[in-house]
């Protein structure tokens, strides 16, 4: 049986309906991947993650790597027993986090959001792969393709990213070429290292850079089929606003209908309520980002109101009297018991960890919700008027 | 009916058990109260708490007072509707927490742990009642007997406890003789409030000071009752060490016993493992303490262990490779999910709100079932074995 099966296309799109077959389940897609960073959903049991509908989660090999370590994880049977958590796991290569220790910013400018990137730094990027500071304890830590690798074999991960520059968007084109070219070179010896390791099932993702460049892009995805990749993952720098984004992404998208259209295709990182629905239209079969679970614990609720880019942000002091729930008929443990907006208003207001948890379970419930409904629409043909009703 | 109905005692000691019948349902006791202080116990939903057993919650009127304040509260349907708990409320009436910002450290002495009272402090006690200033904002604010009554009409207690002021322990006999008195004038002026603003079916419990002086809490325990409130709770400085407070409460519910046995009796703010066997033995019917959820976020899982203080400090390094769970045959959804003290650890070290929020539901799971086992073994005449093999 092949890992990854189409099931549905659209016509007016690239979008398609699937199932990506692992040893620990089925995802239908296009889904969205709900992220356990360090190997929990934040404030969220691996049971009620699994409740809420979802197939797969999203470790990080880098955070994984640093605490507990791999070989801990591994002890305990991999991510899944150690978590308990008994659907699909995709892990991160570390390549992302590594990289915006030293870039300082990568991620703000990829995700279009502010913050540190903790107190590690970079100490080398040399062919042989990262030397880094612990942002935890400061000691000094190595990463390269074939480490990545064996964190993610110990994690025991269904689907493993090849580990990669995240190329940020500020740098040369000179720069963006000779980076791609190397994040190509640790993909083939990623790939040595798997041959030379067999383990359990697992599929493995090469990941597409070349920053905003539509020749590098085009080539970094031939590269990445040309693998033989069972996957392909978009990665680094998307350009500087969503429009730039998509195209980026539509680039090899387009590439990838041409050359290897049966292969399932990940979006790193990227999850706001409009990126998925342009995503799935622009063929995209899964995606990650921190986005649904982050604003939960900063007081922002994902309803259906496209003009406010879909967020209520209930700790306003507008909502302090507010009796509606998050969202009428919504399933979720906070609007199914009839709590209001002004009690989620309170705990966000008290920093009642509660607050946070109800918003993580509203938000979950939201994109869960949004994609069971655009798998619907391309199953059904008619997506872009789901589209259309969704984005008014 | 009655409010409290005795349906067992035991012949070797004061403990009984019985039926608290509010307008929220019935609670069986012997009974732990988990604390909802700011209207959420932290981390867990309000369908959570009741899934794990427990019948009645405590919300704090010195809290809910300052934010979201009464008013709010009470818009939404009291502190019920507003939480979305379908049990029974016990509020306490703010008198513990405004004492504890002036007389720095009164909470520390009772409950035998450190940390500060935030940064409010006491500007004037008078004969009126309190002022302070809030640590949330700083502004000046004033609690009295009357006030702390109407707040707790607001938040729609099922059981109100009166204003008091909570004697420190370093106070001299006099201060605690007069304050005392005082305490028992404010219960006086709380009856008569609710005289004048009769509202729906609540019991109210006068409080029982007299500091570590078996005259004056004999005295207190007689105002009490003689006052004609529905319940007694049991406050204040409780002395030095556990045998000195296992004296001090048993003075009072020995006179209660004498007086007033067909009474509920509620000791406030004590709640470490062998305290609630003892209670028991004492004739406390109820108990609430912050001990089995604050020691969760800190790490710590309440285990049958009593050489160790019933404590497994799951987040020391010696359990960053145990696999095995908290407790064998636990039905807590930690236990049951076969998640082990290594992962407990790890969420604990890495400081995931997750790991915190399992502890807490493990330990209100291990004091829901200690209070069943002392609830059956009083009702089966065999409290004395139960509580040595408890103890052992």
């Amino acid at each position: 049986m092949p890992a990854f099966r189409i099931t549905a296309r659209d016509a007016g799109s690239r979008a398609r309906t699937g199932v990506i077959s692992t040893a620990h389940g089925n995802i239908a897609t296009p889904a969205f991947v709900p992220l356990a960073t360090k190997g929990s959903v934040r404030g969220v049991a691996a049971a009620e993650v699994a409740a809420l509908g979802y197939e797969m989660v999203l470790g990080n090999t880098f955070h994984l790597l640093l605490r507990p370590g791999g070989e801990v994880v591994e002890h305990f049977g991999g991510l899944h027993r150690f978590m308990g958590w008994d659907g699909a796991v995709i892990s991160d290569s570390g390549g992302f986090q590594v990289f915006s220790l030293g870039h300082g910013g990568v991620a703000d400018e990829i995700k279009g959001r502010r913050g540190g990137a903790g107190e590690g730094s970079i100490v080398a990027i040399e062919e042989e792969g990262v030397r880094f500071r612990s942002p935890i304890d400061g000691s000094q830590r190595f990463i390269s393709p074939e480490i990545s690798m064996a964190v993610q074999a110990q994690l025991g991960s269904d689907i493993v990213l090849a580990f990669d520059e995240c190329t940020p968007f500020h740098v040369t084109r000179e720069y963006t070429a000779s980076s791609t070219e190397r994040t190509h070179r640790w993909l083939e010896r990623g790939i040595r290292w798997r041959e030379e390791h067999p383990g359990p099932q697992s599929l493995h993702y090469g990941i597409v850079q070349g920053g905003v460049y539509e020749d590098l892009r085009v080539e970094s995805t031939q590269a990445v089929v040309a693998s033989g990749c069972e996957g392909v993952a978009i990665g680094g720098s998307l350009g500087a606003d969503k429009e730039q984004m998509y195209e980026v992404v539509g680039w090899s998208t387009r590439e990838l209908e041409r050359l290897a259209p049966e292969r399932p295709r990940h979006l790193l990182g990227i999850g706001e309520i409009d990126d998925l629905i342009r995503g799935v239209e622009l063929g995209i079969d899964t995606f990650d980002c921190a986005m649904p679970t982050r604003l939960a614990r900063h007081g922002t609720a994902l309803v259906a109101d496209p003009a406010n880019r879909w967020r209520l942000q209930v700790d306003r002091p507008r909502h302090r009297l507010d009796e509606e729930p998050l969202a009428e008929d919504c399933p979720c443990p906070a609007c199914s018991a009839g709590l209001s907006r002004g009690y989620l208003h309170h705990l966000a207001r008290s920093g009642e960890q509660s607050g946070g948890r109800l918003l993580t379970l509203h938000n979950l419930t939201f994109v869960a919700g949004l994609m069971a409904r655009l798998r619907d629409a391309v199953r059904l043909g008619r997506l872009a008027d789901e589209a259309e009703r969704l984005r008014s």
